[in-house]
């Protein structure tokens, strides 16, 4: 076939998630899901929909959880925006707001779906270089541009960034929207959520992927000034109107009223969070401070590539970029105890038969 | 506040979707949906549905239903892209193929998201008229152009095309993607989806929203050749990893299981329909020849807005399009049998009241 209309595709590399398994007993460490499962009154909400009603379509505003999440926060409904996982909310706000002959501006270590929506969109850009302790430099935020997007806590490092270094940012880039990812931020960050009532070119972008444990019915949201939430609205009633499904907007309402669930899931991943920390470092590695549900590690020894392949063939998945600069870390979702002694075990395991197997070499 | 920002941000008029009242007791008759509940298995699949893997991600590759799809059409999975309703697969089209110099097509009078997307996406487009009885002229179809979109059957006409005449149009543009938008097919219409397996440039795209009685969880998907749906994958897989949920992705699975209960449905609707269109003609209206779940209808002597005021006054909403050529007339989704009986009885006064008032004003 001559396929003659390829001409005319749009040409992109699309972001590749972590594996999805979908059979099989394993320990999935690889794409910072909650190990616990979302708050219980989910499971009666379920058991009670109205399926007659999915019939209809849903609520083109989405009003229910927008109201509720407004309440959560504090804020006016006209300061929220809804989408279909935070990925949805990212990727209208890059269509949205980063419109500019400047290019967008964010780390050269980051979420690698910004790339991907640059370069969907044809948005040019520049990647600031982190510093070597993987921290952001605000200066580096601080000079012409189309906008500004940071992860903070920032992915896949977890690290994260205080208040007021994000703060001067927002400050001195009044002509671009300045969106800050807030997808980690409730498992110990600090959150710039506020400063949205001060700044009218500040974004903050929340999931309910991570801490509210429902990746699986994608939820994510954006708080910001309303007039930023008017526009990301009429690019979105532009591309679709009923994204968001009848179940996902119940479902993300019954989430928020569980304050003491949300909490205690937190505390546990915390604390486990502490503790591996700690034994991964026993073990050898170098551990960066994480203020989020995962840990970004590099071996003194043993390259990350092969403990990555060996824990697959031991049924635990974790995530490897094969990127410059972070080709020799493994991103490690933190998941139950249980989870996690068992994958110290095993990756202690492979550091003691690298170790014989190499000293075999050198024989 | 300067709102500096908004130099940048993409201008855009939103689709309108029909209202969707969230309270109150009224005859919903104005988006097309459809009257009866989706398959009865859907309400036991969700009340066992298991609430603790909503932690997890979706399959990015919703495998699951893609697999089903391809079985019930008799083509291969490699065939088939599933999005959050036939609009994000629509959008998600736009943004794939049409990315030509040269302007695509659609009719004058067809859905009103067309325009839309061209728009949002910066997509010069050109619209050749209907005829006089909203027919299209495949003529105007076979000129160079940089994609083409046809709804079949049309919206909000009703009008549906022959398999022949859309075949030529395919067969004439081999360097452009034609789309034909299938959400009203399942009423009666003569779809091309067969044709997909000879031309490698035909995409058909279905819904779940209108025949399947699931607006309420965004469920549509295309039909074409595999280099069609690999470039709608990379394209979707560069905005969102995953955009359909756990529960959409089950239940699209189970509706293809009933295909009784499908086609009892649909039987249901064509013949409320066709006494519908009967009943609108004594009325003295002209109604166009209907392949689909809804009748466009002109009254002889009552304008179309008038009617359209009247009938919410009486809890009764259809829709009114404000538009040239169509502005005299009324969209009406079928509902029940009870209740286009009421809808006609309503109807038959309002147009009652309107002549008593009207030789008022003459005398």
């Amino acid at each position: 076939m001559a396929l003659e209309w390829k001409k005319n595709v749009r040409e992109v590399t699309p972001y590749i998630p972590g594996e999805q398994p979908q059979e099989g007993k394993l320990i999935k460490l690889n794409t910072n899901e909650n190990p616990y499962p979302p708050a219980p009154g989910i499971k009666k909400l379920i058991s009670d929909a109205d399926t007659e009603r999915f019939r209809l379509y849903p609520d083109p505003d989405v009003t229910e959880l927008v109201d509720a999440l407004a309440e959560y926060h504090g804020v006016g409904g006209d300061m929220i925006f809804v989408g279909v996982g935070s990925d949805d909310v990212l990727a209208i706000s890059f269509l949205t707001f980063f419109n500019s002959d400047k290019p967008i501006l964010f780390p050269d270590i980051t979420y690698s779906f910004y790339d991907v929506w640059a370069d969907l969109f044809k948005i040019k850009y520049e990647t600031p270089a982190l510093g070597e302790d993987f921290t952001i430099n605000t200066k580096d935020y601080i000079r012409p541009n189309g906008g500004i997007i940071i992860a903070n806590p920032n992915a896949p490092t977890s690290v994260a960034m205080e208040p007021a270094a994000i703060q001067s940012i927002v400050a001195s880039n009044g002509g671009s929207v300045v969106i800050i990812d807030e997808a980690y931020v409730d498992f110990g960050g600090k959150s710039v959520l506020s400063l949205t009532e001060k700044y009218d070119n500040l974004l903050v972008v929340r999931t309910y992927s991570k801490s509210r444990s429902m990746a699986g019915m994608r939820i994510g949201y954006a708080v910001g000034n309303p007039e930023l939430i008017k526009a990301l609205n009429s690019v979105k009633g532009s591309f679709n109107s009923y994204t968001m499904n009848m179940l996902s907007i119940v479902l993300g309402v019954e989430s928020l009223k569980d304050e003491e669930y949300f909490r205690s899931v937190i505390g546990k991943i915390i604390n486990t969070r502490e503790k591996t920390g700690v034994s991964l470092e026993r073990l050898g590695f170098k551990v960066l401070p994480s203020l989020t549900n995962f840990l970004f590690a590099t071996h003194e020894t043993v390259p990350a590539s092969v403990i990555f392949e060996e824990l697959k063939k031991e049924n635990i998945y974790v995530r490897y970029f094969d990127k410059p600069l972070i080709d020799n870390f493994l991103r490690i979702t933190i998941g139950t105890d249980e989870e996690m002694d068992i994958f110290l075990k095993k990756i202690g395991g492979i550091i003691k038969n690298f170790k014989k197997m190499k000293k075999g070499v050198d024989i």
